[in-house]
Formats: C-alpha cells, structure tokens, sequence
C-alpha cells in the first residue's frame, strides 16, 4: 500500500524539524529521564517485533496532544496500517459495580493461557461523569498484568470523548501491528462512550449483574440493545439462583428485541469472574459471533463500515473545534445557553447570533 | 421579552427589502396562484387567531430552504415563542405495518371530541431509506383530516435530517401559538429520526405489533429503550391473546431496563386503532406521565434541555454544513470515502487531508 497523498498533509515539514523545534515532546519527560526521541522507524519497527516498551511510548505519542507528537503519531500509525486488522476486537461495558476489571482480568488471563496476546485499552473521557476511573489502577489487574503476553494501557486522562476515542483507536492499530491478536476495550456504561466504543469494536458485550432495573442506576438506556451479548456476571454463591433467574428473564427481553443489522442473535449467558467460571463460554460466543458475521460477509463490511464513520467524525470534531474551542467564542456561548435555559431567546435565534459572531470575528 | 440581539443578526435588512428583491418567496407560487406575501405581524396575527391556511402558509416558509423565505419565518417564529410551549408534544414511532397513521387518526379523532386542538406533524426525511413514507397520503386519515380541530402536515420532502427535524420542531412553535394544546410527532422507526423527534417531544410513544424480533424488521435498535410507553396495537379479533401475552412480554422486558432520567416507568399497554379501543388507556398514561413529571420538575427541565440541545444542533449542522456542501469538496470527499472503503488509506489521515484542501481552498 503506497499513501502518495500522505506527504502533502505534511508537505514542507519533516519529522525531525518539528521535533528539534520544540524542546520536549515527551509528555513524561519531565519526570522520568529524558529519552532520545526515536525515528518513525525506529517506533515502527519497534511495534512490528513486538517490543512493548516502545509500543507504549508510541502510544504516549498517539495520547498527546502536542502538535509535534501528533505529527510522528499519524505517521506511525499509517506504516502500522497496513499490518492491523488482524485481532478480534471486544468492547466490554458495564454499570460500576457489575465487576468489568475483575472479568477483564479473569477473561484475559484465560486467553494468555491458551497462548493469546492481549491488549486491554479503555475510554473514559474525564468530561464524562463516570462512576470510579476505569483501569486507572492497573494493580487492580495483579494476574493479567503480571502476563508477559498481556498489554494494559489506562484510557488517556483527558479531552473530549471523541478525542479520547479517537485514541483510542488509533491505539488499536498499533496494538495489532505490534502483534496482539485480542483486544478488549472498556467503558464505563454511563454515558456516550459505548456508542464510541460501539464504533470501534467487533463483538459489544454488556456485563450485568442480576437484579432489576433499579439495581442497575447509572447505565444509560439503549445500550442493552446495541449489546451483542449479555454476560451475568457473580452467577456465585449464594446469588447463583438469581442470575440464573435473571438470565432467562434476559433472554426473554433479547428475543423482543428486533434483529441485529448482522443477522447474529445476542444471548444471555451466566460466568463468574471470581470463581472463574462461564469466562470460556463467553469468549465461545464471541468466537461464533465472529464466526458467524466473517460468513455473512458482516464482519467485514462492519469494519470498513466504522473506518468510514471514523473518517466523518475525525472531519465533525474538526469542523465543530474552530468553534467551540475559539477563545472569544467561549463566554458568548455560555451565554447565549443561559437565555436560551432561561426562555428568553429561541434556539435557532441563538444559535444564528453566535454563527453571525463567529463569522464576523474570523473575517475580521 | 425583548430581544435587542435579534436586530443585529439582520441589521441592514428590514422585512420587506428582502422580499421585494426576489422575484418569488413562496415556493408553491409557481403551482398555485400567485399569493401576496403577508407581513411579519399579518402571518403572526393570523397564527395567533388561529387561521389555518395562514399558519400553514407560515410553515411552508419555515419549510422553505429559500433565504428570504428563513428570514420571514424565523421572525414568525420568534413572535410566537412567547405564546408557545403550552401543548403537549407527544412523539410516535413505530414498524412500518404497526398502523401508526391509523393510530394517529383514533387518537387524534377521540382528541378532538374532547375539545383539543391536534396538530400532527412528522419527521420523515427523504435522506433515510424508510419504507412507505408518513402522513405523505392525507386521505389517509379520512376522519381526523374533517376534523375542525385538526391540523395535519406532512413532513418536509426533501432535506437532511437535521433540516428537517428543525423545521419540525419550529412548527411546533407556531403550532402552539395558534392554540393547538395536542402534538403529535410521526416517525418511521427505521433510523435517526427517532432521536430528533425524542428531542423536541415530552413523551415518546412506541407502536408495536405482536411478535417476535423477527417480525418487527425494520426498527432501530435502541428505540425501545427510548420509549416512555408502548402501545401493543392491533389487540383485536384472532390476535387479542397474541396481542395480550406480548404485553406480558414487554413489561417483563421493561422491568429490566435501567429507570429513565425522569424517574418514569414505562408501561405496555394493549389497543386496537381499528376498533377503537384502549386509546384512552394510551392517552391516560400520556397524560399521568405529565403529571408526574411536571410534579417531580423533570418536565420543565427537559424542556430546557431540549432547547439547549437545539442550540448546538443548529450550530453544528451550521458549521458542518459549509464543508459539506462546499461545491469543490463533494467530489474529494466521495474519493477519500472509497479510499477508506477500500483500505488505501486511514480515516485519520484522509479526514485530515480533506480538512486541509478545505482550509486551502478557504483561504485563498
């Protein structure tokens, strides 16, 4: 694959100039010793024969917001473009509480046993309300991290949900070509993350935990539906019985549900992340999901599907950026929301005096 | 309410400098005979009155994309926002085949003869694939279309979502200001029309039929977990058990979801829209549903969210709309779409090409 046009984005500007010019790029340099910054061959090749520390700077890359960064990032990222692809991607949301880090750990050092390479990522944009940090303290995961096959990267701290997102897959793309073949992407289930993570990941799997809809505060609506699967997780002790219970009363509800645009009937299924029970029958269904949807032709026309919503909403962030992120902007728009809150100017009207400002100041 | 800022967004350009200066301002104009063109206060006191053909004569300008059409109309629009908002906004969506407009007409007819004032209106935007369109054959509604009391209005032809929806939620505006107290919001159930209308309505009605997943192909997935209630319609002859187990269904189904933001808990009820029957049941929960939140203030609060989100909606579709119809980027844009369909190239890099082509091209 040969990107001609990639040049001219950048036309005029090498990677070494915009790194000389800046005096630090490494967003970690300040505390920990100054590393040389390494070539975007050096990061590439690196990632190719799987060296992970390299991975993860390459990632710190991906994660700043530094324009120099940005530059050696992208490229990075489109020499690894033509070797990802190849991993099975795994959203895994949840209401906090439902116990995701302790099934991510259970499930992910299941699949390093059977000799599979795991990449743990997450998406929790700090502009986001959400319930307790996730794979903020990634001691949490003592087995999993402890796995020489396994790779466990915290979501990227701050910014916009689409910018963490957009990370956040990007950070896919060099996991894979870096030769990880399983990649398990967490979000917290309050907000407008799992549609985010909706859009980047193959098989969107919903961990609940028995009880009925006012146990279960905090999820947003309409996620059950987008899941490809139910896991009921603490099927344990003395709750087993109830999970059991609430795992018909899931399928039950699944069955109402119309079908999925890939044919693949969700289902309900019981584990223990705990007890490490159910974990195998839950990755088996996400395996015959994948199974299912690479014959249908789904699996695929679902990925170029995402690549092209990534194109459009990368182009929308832009677009909407100029705007909400101009300096003069700012006040004006706060302003405006408090009449409009207060029923004292329509929306549109309002919307149409800020877009006159916004105009007039950049003409000016 | 006075609004000083609204001068300024049109300073330099009263009312009727801009109507004479075009040959024609209404678009029906070459169809029927030529009509004067009211004034501002003619159409805003005809609203007020309760003229019909003038309201619909205002709400073909709202509908019109003409410049000097918008100008008029978002002046009608903010003289009877002061005297809006006293309706209830009921959004319906359902399958097609679950017999929305045959719905619409028994609650609609059974409305009037209680002395309201219904103003159907739908959002059907000719940009989404939806199967039969909506409120597109008024004859449909044979009963309700006789009605005094009734205003119907089918959706905006032509358009993209965002403009369509809009235009719906300004007639809604003028609606109100002429008196009406009873919207009802008609949408297909096949796509992103359901958000809009769950953004401009107080309680979002689904329509099913009896069934399966299998056979309600066609809806959205989510758009259940959005609804506020759920009609089970056709609960008459052969199917009235069918129709009765399945209600069974849906508030099992329902007693699983997560409780709504408004503390709301969505109920199935059975009707049949041929026969008549359980439409008052319906509209009692439509209306207990008001009470409630208008007693616990999340009625009032979502009115104001509502608005808020309008704002930015406008403002984004604004900003979104001078790359996208930008006559030079059309033809980039489908390039770097297939490019991305096809693997050549990541969404990253050519949304990031495109942006610049279009700041380029701004520039120079």
């Amino acid at each position: 694959m040969n990107h001609p046009e990639n040049d001219k984005a950048y036309k005029g500007l090498t990677v070494n100039e915009g790194v000389e010019n800046l005096p630090s790029v490494n967003p970690y340099a300040t505390f920990h010793r100054k590393k040389r910054q390494l070539s975007v061959d050096e990061y590439f090749e690196g990632i190719r024969r799987g060296d992970i520390s390299i991975l993860g700077q390459a990632v710190t890359l991906v994660e700043s917001n530094l324009p120099a960064d940005q530059l050696i990032a992208q490229q990075v990222i489109e020499r690894c473009l033509p070797f990802a692809g190849g991993a099975i991607r795994l959203g895994i949301t949840g209401v906090p509480g439902a116990g995701k880090s302790t099934f991510i750990e259970a499930l992910g050092t299941e699949l390093c046993h059977q000799g599979k390479h795991i990449a743990v990522l997450a998406i929790d944009p700090s502009s986001e309300r959400s319930k307790g940090s996730i794979l903020g303290d990634k001691t949490r995961m003592n087995e999993l991290s402890t796995q020489a096959n396994a790779f466990i990267r915290p979501s990227p701290s701050a910014g916009s949900l689409g910018g963490v997102a957009r990370k956040t897959r990007e950070t896919i793309v060099l996991c894979e070509a870096a030769g990880f073949d399983t990649i398990l992407v967490e979000t917290v289930g309050v907000g407008q993350s799992e549609t985010a993570a909706h859009s980047m990941v193959d098989y969107f799997l919903l961990l609940q935990v028995t009880g009925t809809g006012d146990e279960l505060q905090g999820i947003k609506r309409g996620i059950m539906e987008m899941a490809d699967g139910i896991a009921i997780n603490k099927c344990d002790g003395n709750n087993m019985e109830r999970a059991r219970a609430a795992r018909v009363s899931y399928r039950n509800a699944l069955a109402l549900f119309p079908p999925s645009e890939s044919g693949w009937k969700p289902d309900a299924l019981c584990c223990s992340a705990v007890e490490h029970t159910g974990i195998a029958e839950v990755w088996k269904n996400v395996e015959d999901y994948v199974a299912f949807t690479r014959q249908n032709g789904y699996f695929e026309r679902h990925r170029t599907e995402q690549a092209k919503y990534w194109m459009y909403e990368t182009i929308n962030a832009a677009l909407l950026n100029g705007f909400y992120q101009n300096e003069h902007m700012e006040l004006r728009i706060q302003q405006a929301e408090q009449q409009v809150l207060n029923n004292e100017i329509s929306s549109f009207i309002a919307a149409n005096q800020l877009l006159t400002e916004y105009k007039n100041g950049r003409e000016n």
